[in-house]
């Protein structure tokens, strides 16, 4: 097992130096801290992950969830995680006071979960269901829902989940059929099948609450007609003990990774007794859904980048360590070995490693920034930010999924034979960090929500506010001399956006939507390498402030590590966009022309 | 399991309508075949993938090797194959006439290879290996090693490996340190340790043969040094029973894929008594290796490709019958729901995965058959193609390899979560295809292969003779005015690699080997899409031509959409040159300049 798998150094540089999260404390919301107690959060988070987490990463994937009857049982050490979660407040870490929780930064939280999937995405993709189910009673539910559900649920006794897919229904939820029948009794008799559930069911936990999305009876078809409920694997009855609700878990899935945690497959009313508590209005459960699923998406990039950045140390201490070849100039083979990393294409490999990753982090704490101001800030001030974080989420899902993906396998590639077995972590890593392109919004949904949705809303507001953003930092940027030629690159860039942008307008107003819309998710790719390009530049001028102090040892290296890393994006990743820009350029409906008839011989 | 791996109609094509096959049996060598027959070669050999391999894939997958004692246990069927490969022909399907091989060409072995590979790649990564070792015995050992060996191997009996890798000498051969003591008796005394050897033991088999890498005591340091030897696990006594040669198998790997066949760690001369015998001339084995070596790397990409063509149509078949969603123009719910294929983005990725995989074996296809031209020519014609085949090796071994790589997970992507669990094929491909960028040399080993030598060897000749075979297309090309702004593409291409290249040229002139070659991987990547859109183009002319004819139903179909893979590669994949070539026309030796320490913080 590698010895590190994320930088603390980088966590604070990017929540001090470029993101300052003291500034937060200022407002009312968060004026219980200051920049020191937020340290030592993630400090505890630190240890929470290295005792707790990281040690078991390699035996959770080893030992796989396993249906025995109707339970599923999981890993002893899930029950043990869950508990001290709760205890140490971090299932509830960014839930108000006045619930139990620690009411953190948003910034923080992405800090402190960064930290948590790196050591042990599985284990943690349970604590963070949890924190957004509860979030989501707590904004829309009754107060007895809140009464009865928070408590258990922010103190990791009952494990919360998001229950959407369904046989015939994964990215189509337009499609659902899980029915909810109205009775007198203020529940609803809930009837179905859901796939692909996380965490639906485990052993570690006393319950399973499920935030569900189903069908009142007779309510308008489509998304038009989703409601949200509660829908608990036990529910309390009159003398408040826990009694089945007639949820069984049907089976479980063999996963090509991410085995720590299990997705399960859950029958409703098999019995006619299973009862779901709605949540909010009837009808409105979609878009009440959507404040889970965008945090979760914002989750999953986070998640994303975290394996990435395991991935990423422990290729690093491979290539430190093991001796192989010479260098190109001295080939001399009386020489000794050099370490891996002393050749150009290892360097490479590991630039780029850390160019995305280090990036994508930035990108995402650049998200969080956005949602803390949402709650600090009010009117205009506060629209804007929810406008900002609405257009970047289907990006900082994305970009660390995808990119996260290929940032891996380069880290396998690093360790070239080694890569490729399990003694090392990087095949699990590899396979663990497939999950991200596919689950909360496959990246085509990404794709079409962001061109189909964010950046024409509102007469296109929110692309014109990010737009703004990013001319802000080439602005501040232009005031450092040794930035000059990268905010060349990202003026030009930004141009580039804006002419691919008001092209892809105007094949919308003259096409049909299959064409406006067939190249989205090139132009979600697009899009995110323009906007980590923005995120480096913001790094780099705390970087170029802090070299100017004449920083020493591990401190000098850091900056300069990083400067590197920042050149490394500018020169190898922002040049992708050329491609790219050019096929966007170039709408010719070639794949909404071809017929699926095409493509068998 | 999906119904289909492979497009027969697809090989058709490729062997008669654009590398006409057949025009190879006017050549004494082949002359015993004619093109029906070589058609009726591969249709046994998709009676035996159906028959044999395919049905087996899976299973084989999930019941890995395992180190029982010192003898590794593989899948009972693994024996089976092998006799039946040997019966059948397979294994000496190249080998000539005069050793009991079948004498075939190489694009026909390459056809039934790619057919084997894609049914199941494990499966027939042990024929190949035999065969490889197999023709090393049959070109440089002596007629006594010729008669022991290569009848048992070509049955299928014993197994054939290449023996190279080591615990300190993996991509650095130089620092093998397995020993060859001289004897008096014809023998040298083996002893060493060996990693990573693919089939080096099995339970398939009465005996393994090794190809084996070792220094005869006093050589000369590094690769100059290196001798190539038979070593039996079992070796002929003087009254020709099989005893045990010392070579112990002391471990195997747990692999992230490919996990039917098993991979090594074997112990020479633990005991003293580990016999090799010399092939070919002492200090020449890393050259008489390069020859399994070129064959093998090749054998890779085909085998790259072969796991991205089962993955494509495994994505296809779920995409024509999995219901998802409605078209972007036609959200009413009411209406029923499309197969995903119906949606742009999805055809999308489709179309990626064909084109990467028919445009790979094109290419591989064009190695095979400048590999036949080898063999019948001679003087200079025979040189001229000698030359092409080394130039493309590395491409035909790491384009497939790579962009298959990204192809099978567009191929999981399509499946959504589904593609994530075993249910269906597409996890199991994404596994056992990511070995394919690690063996038999890295794509960073392949970079430097291709820019560091086979570009600039005998004064850029085989570079040059390249350019003019891309040449010589686009102007043929140029005879169909359907094609016209295609050869457009290509012209510019073949500009910008001449522009490249000649800008490395200088920077080889005027700085260090380490700045020269810092971005070979990226070189190579850059000219692997420029080689596909030439096999491309290639393949477009015989589709032009093909659809004068007016075919009809099926044949018009698969003619129909092979243009629009064309079309696809042109419009998708060829724009991704602008940004390699931008960022390979400004070495700023940014990964040279980087020290280790600067990667820790």
């Amino acid at each position: 097992m590698a010895s590190k798998f994320i930088s603390e150094r980088n966590l604070k540089f990017l929540l001090h130096e470029v993101f300052d999260v003291a500034s937060l404390t200022q407002y009312d919301y968060y004026k219980e801290y200051d920049g020191k107690m937020l340290d030592m959060v993630l400090k505890a988070a630190m240890e929470l992950a290295e005792g707790l987490l990281w040690p078991i990463c390699q035996e959770m994937d080893k030992n796989p969830p396993e249906l025995v009857g109707d339970q599923i049982k999981v890993h002893s050490s899930v029950k043990k995680i869950l508990e001290e979660c709760g205890t140490g407040g971090w299932i509830g870490d960014d839930i108000p006071f006045e619930w139990g929780g620690q009411q953190l930064p948003q910034m923080i939280t992405m800090g402190s979960r960064f930290i948590f999937y790196a050591a042990n995405y599985s284990a943690a993709a349970y604590t963070g269901l949890t924190t957004g189910a509860a979030r989501l009673i707590l904004n829309f539910g009754k107060e007895d829902l809140k009464k009865t559900y928070l408590p258990k649920m922010l103190s990791g006794k009952w494990q919360g989940t998001m229950a959407l897919t369904e046989p015939e229904a994964g990215s189509s939820l337009a499609d659902i059929t899980t029915m909810a029948e109205p009775t007198d009794h203020g529940y609803y008799k809930i009837k179905g099948q859901k796939i692909f559930i996380s965490a639906g069911d485990h052993d570690g936990v006393e319950n399973v609450v499920h935030l569900m999305l189903a069908k009142i009876q007779g309510a308008p078809a489509g998304v038009k007609g989703i409601s949200l409920f509660v829908v608990p694997k036990k529910r309390m009855d009159e003398k408040g003990q826990l009694v089945f609700n007639d949820v069984v878990t049907s089976g479980v899935f063999h996963k090509l990774g991410y085995r720590g945690c299990p997705i399960t497959q859950l029958s409703m009313g098999d019995s006619d007794t299973c009862r779901g508590y709605l949540v909010g209005e009837p009808h409105q459960g979609l878009l009440l859904m959507f404040q889970m699923m965008n945090e979760a998406r914002i989750g999953v990039g986070a998640g994303a980048a975290a394996i990435a950045s395991a991935a990423y140390y422990a290729a690093l201490e491979y290539t430190k360590t093991r001796l192989q070849g010479r260098r190109l100039s001295t080939k001399d083979p009386a020489l000794p070995q050099v370490p891996l990393i002393e050749h150009p294409d290892v360097k490479r490999m590991l630039l780029f490693q850390r160019s995305v990753t280090e990036g994508a982090l930035s990108l995402l704490m650049q998200s969080a920034k956005y949602a803390d101001l949402t709650i600090v800030l009010t009117g205009e001030e506060k629209e804007k930010n929810e406008l900002l974080l609405d257009l970047l989420t289907p990006i900082a899902k994305s970009y660390p999924s995808e990119m996260g993906l290929l940032s891996i396998s380069q880290g396998v590639q690093c360790l070239g034979g080694s890569g490729y077995c399990d003694d090392y972590p990087l095949e699990q890593y590899y396979r663990d960090a497939r999950i991200h392109p596919i689950h909360e919004g496959t990246t085509g949904i990404q794709g079409l929500d962001l061109l189909g949705r964010k950046v024409i809303m509102k007469g296109g507001k929110a692309y014109k506010l990010y737009l703004e953003e990013v001319r802000k930092t080439i602005c501040q940027a232009e005031e450092f001399k040794e930035l000059e030629s990268y905010v060349q690159k990202l003026k030009q860039s930004i141009e580039m956006l804006q002419q691919v942008t008001a092209y892809l307008m105007d094949v919308q107003k003259n096409e049909t939507p299959e064409v406006f819309l067939a190249d989205a998710t090139l132009y979600l790719e697009f899009f995110g390498i323009i906007s980590v390009a923005w995120q480096w530049l913001l790094q780099a001028m705390a970087v170029v402030k802090a070299l100017r102090n004449n920083p020493a040892g591990a401190e000098a290296n850091f900056y300069n590590g990083k400067f590197f890393a920042f050149r490394f994006f500018f020169e190898y990743e922002l040049p992708k966009i050329q491609g790219l820009a050019s096929r966007l350029m170039h709408s010719d409906g070639l794949t909404v022309e071809i017929t699926p008839d095409l493509f068998s011989d």
